[in-house]
């Protein structure tokens, strides 16, 4: 592990020589990185770490660009997404480039130059968030920010080759960034593995009030995808825009899901797809419009984005009213479509252009881009975009799709994919100490699955209980006090609020929550017993041994 | 109490009598009323009652006019707010007069006639609910549905004298509903009582997938005001628009609340009633104009609903995006200025007009008419409306305005007002026996409050536990069960299921929750201990009889 300082000069020594300046619009001086670095408190999260932010994003004294020049201006208040990251160690590198007034997919839609990719110099970076996924992939940057409406924090993650993390809109606050469709942007991260985006965008959680559109995690959320999760993928018809190679690569991610005994099923996502269109070619433009429309006569518009702005500029208020409600409509129609489904695997994006590609049809190539990420926010889902091997034009990634809150569903997931660890994203869960029935493998085990629980680990309770086996029909296990006792081995598990008040509203006599003595002298809340009977088995040390030996 | 079919005979003798066909757009034939009477399950909960439906809200096989015979459709499927209305065994009577597409505070903007108040042929009812809550309050039907938008639900109750509950947007599925601005409409009830209008509330609500805008109660809202209720009042600038005698009404309700224990404050709701503007002064006018814009050329559209739709036509998009942007940041900053209050008390109407005086200034009327209620959907916020005395010219009402999903805090405080039984609205709770300083009065009582708890009744146990007094800095008792024990007294309340989880995981040791067995056999979630320690206090029968004879 570096210092914060080694890895800033790294990180400096890494942009030289990757030469890639059109990735920043501003690249902060090498000597106020290394004061930061040198202020940095070691126990902090994020200690060591260097970023980067679209800039878009407002960082307190460094120029807010959104890659126009005449738009620029110099914010006095960084970002609430920013700050909590600054606050938790990380080191500002500087802020990267994108698509004028995040307006795109492709990367090419800036004055400040076309963000070439990573890993091809003639290929798309993929966009809006080009600049940000560019840095992340060279190694530059530990992780970096982007902003997510229709899919700029998941196509370039794709093309890059790294993970991209669009939460839940609301999740993360959007306080201090430039409005493109204000009801569905959001702030996301890019990282190179699951767990490093999911610690970032942790960090970035939690309702704020300088974002009225912010959003505290409901207390009846899931905490984690069930043992043998359901993941839908489009049928045939749906797919029918992918080159047979990216056909390929999506049936090799839903290989993988399926070896690590995930249940596979299509779906028809047609409707997803159509609602994907309102984003562009419907009266939601309209908010663009709103946001950055008086500026587009500048000289420095994108001409493309400049087309697009000035458009929705006469769409009539009852046509945007109309598209709301048609909106409105379609998330409970898709949500309806996803019951008996964990998460959607989509492929992130159809195809790998090239530069030249885009600027011959700057309009078309950007759609295609958008398939399968535009319908997200629009419907109130959840994405993590994670890397699916490449083509010979590029390459190719996938994305988890999840219903609004459900994210650690699809982080668990994406973890799955990429053979990670998740990391735990809601910091909601609630502890519950389990010792018989409700352990991974018995009968009751799906209480806790249904009440949204999370296995958390194993542990040992400190040697001053017994254990008694029940008569009844069901089996299980009475936990006791007793100071003369045995260690009980158990396992512990991680409730929603409302979750662990279900549970508790639904547990019959003679079993009670209380709190239990672990073997590190922890005391969490966990299973006891209000009538105890039966014969006493604590020299199993626990119900899984005692089950063992005698059945 | 009357049978469904006598309530029924009742109905119609009453309509004869009272002589207000104007109220009516369709008024059932009485075969037809009697015979769903006659089939009425008696043990229904509103079995033996009879309502009526604002025509704005389908019933299958009734036509809907919304007060346009031009716009008149048969429907052939019921509102799922009425459908549930007719399973809990309510016996329709027929569908009320509105302001024309439920625009309009005054009653009347309407073909069918101008509907003159209960009370006083001379004065308007209000609206746009006027039918619904004229047969109301002259004792022709029960309850009956209004929709609101501005007030709609509201109002009419105030100049009526009756009650009018206007529950958080969505919590009543609308589907079925003719839209006015889809947004904010709600689904209302009048009643005569509090008690009356939340049985009837209750049962309506719970979200449906037939409406994409219901909401389910969250699993953290709280289940009653608390102990102290705090209540603001707007300041005198803010009153300025009312007359002396009804500004001298608005102190005596407020009088009746302080006499009642709650504290109260004056805040300034300048930024309420300037929020409340953006409802027909700015571009959300355009939610109308694509409800039923397209139906203003009819000649039967009444003058005033057809200027105000007309000029909404010609609005844009990104205006009306601005003013949803600053709806939603409105809901933030007003929601900020609640801090510490439990509820805002306000006047429903500032003042009660004459028929001639609409006639002679149909828009100014009506603005002024919504002064205190326009604002209310537009901020997210709920109301119960209740009889405040009367005026020289008319009635006088005022409203407990609460926080989204705050609605029973509403109805204890409305029910403080007008001295009645609260009822209870959300169903979500869950119950915790509690047996020491848990129990109202005593130290920990606070944490229930905080958990969002209610206090539901006295209880006792069956014969079979035991008390000992804890050891400790707090006293507190030990609960355990005991086959030959005693009976012991103690409190059931409801915390909602995240208030429950919260409550367990914060529950130090040596206190545990599971099932306790009560006097008449039923067994409930409360309180036990895991290490039952210190003297034996049983034959007190519970911790209050202890602490009373040994303090």
């Amino acid at each position: 592990m570096m210092t914060a300082v080694e890895r800033v000069k790294r990180a400096y020594a890494r942009i030289a020589e990757a030469n890639r300046p059109e990735a920043w619009i501003h690249l902060r001086p090498i000597r106020d990185a290394i004061a930061d670095a040198e202020a940095v408190d070691t126990n902090l999260p994020l200690a060591g770490t260097v970023f980067a932010v679209k800039d878009n994003i407002d960082v307190a004294g460094i120029p807010t660009t959104a890659a126009s020049p005449s738009y620029s201006y110099i914010p006095t208040r960084t970002a609430t997404s920013v700050q909590r990251l600054l606050d938790a160690g990380a080191v500002l590198l500087g802020k990267t480039n994108l698509d004028q007034f995040a307006t795109g997919l492709v990367g090419t839609r800036s004055p400040y130059g076309a963000c070439r990719n990573a890993h091809n110099r003639n290929l798309i970076s993929g966009g809006s968030s080009s600049g940000s996924a560019v840095v992340v992939a060279l190694g530059i940057a530990d992780f970096a920010l982007g902003t997510d409406t229709a899919g700029s924090g998941r196509v370039p993650a794709a093309l890059n080759g790294i993970v991209g993390m669009k939460a839940t809109i609301g999740l993360v606050p959007v306080d201090g960034v430039v409005p493109a469709c204000p009801s569905f942007d959001c702030v996301t991260a890019f990282a190179p593995t699951v767990p490093d985006v999911v610690k970032v965008m942790r960090l970035m959680t939690g309702a704020s009030a300088d974002d009225p559109g912010s959003r505290a995690w409901p207390s009846s959320i899931r905490l984690g995808a069930p043992p043998t999760p359901r993941v839908a993928i489009p049928t045939e018809a749906n797919l029918a825009v992918l080159t047979p190679q990216a056909r390929q690569r999506f049936s090799e991610a839903k290989a993988v899901l399926e070896t690590r005994g995930v249940e596979i099923a299509e779906l028809d996502i047609t409707d997803f797809l159509d609602a994907a269109k309102l984003l562009y070619d419907g009266a939601l433009v309209a908010e663009r419009c709103a946001s950055f429309g008086a500026h587009i006569n500048e000289p420095d518009t994108d001409p493309t984005v400049h087309t697009i702005t000035l458009k929705a500029g006469s769409i009539t208020a009852h046509a945007l009213v109309r598209d709301q409600q048609k909106i409105r409509a379609l998330r409970t129609h898709t949500r309806r479509l996803m019951d008996g489904f964990d998460a959607l695997l989509v492929p992130t994006a159809p195809e790998h252009p090239t530069i030249a590609e885009v600027q011959a049809d700057p309009i078309g190539v950007n759609s295609t881009m958008g398939t399968f990420t535009n319908f997200m926010n629009l419907l109130d889902m959840a994405g993590i975009a994670v890397p699916a091997g490449t083509l010979d034009t590029g390459l190719f990634g996938v994305t988890l799709v999840t219903r609004a809150f459900d994210d650690q569903v699809g982080v668990d997931l994406a973890a799955l994919l990429t053979d990670s660890i998740p990391g735990l994203y809601p910091d909601v869960g609630l502890d519950i100490a389990v010792f018989g029935a409700h352990m991974r493998g018995f009968p009751l085990n799906h209480q806790l699955i249904d009440c949204g629980g999370r296995f958390i680990r194993e542990i040992a309770t400190s040697t001053n209980y017994a254990m008694y086996a029940l008569p009844g029909e069901i089996p299980k296990p009475a936990v006791i006090r007793n100071t003369n006792g045995v260690s009980l081995a158990g396992e512990l598990w991680a409730l929603p609020p409302a979750g662990l008040g279900t549970f508790l509203a639904a547990l019959p006599r003679p079993m009670s929550l209380g709190k239990v003595e672990l073997a590190d002298g922890q005391w969490v809340t966990g299973f006891g017993c209000s009538e105890p009977d039966g014969d006493d088995i604590s020299h199993y040390g626990g119900w899984r041994a005692f089950k063992a030996a005698t059945s």
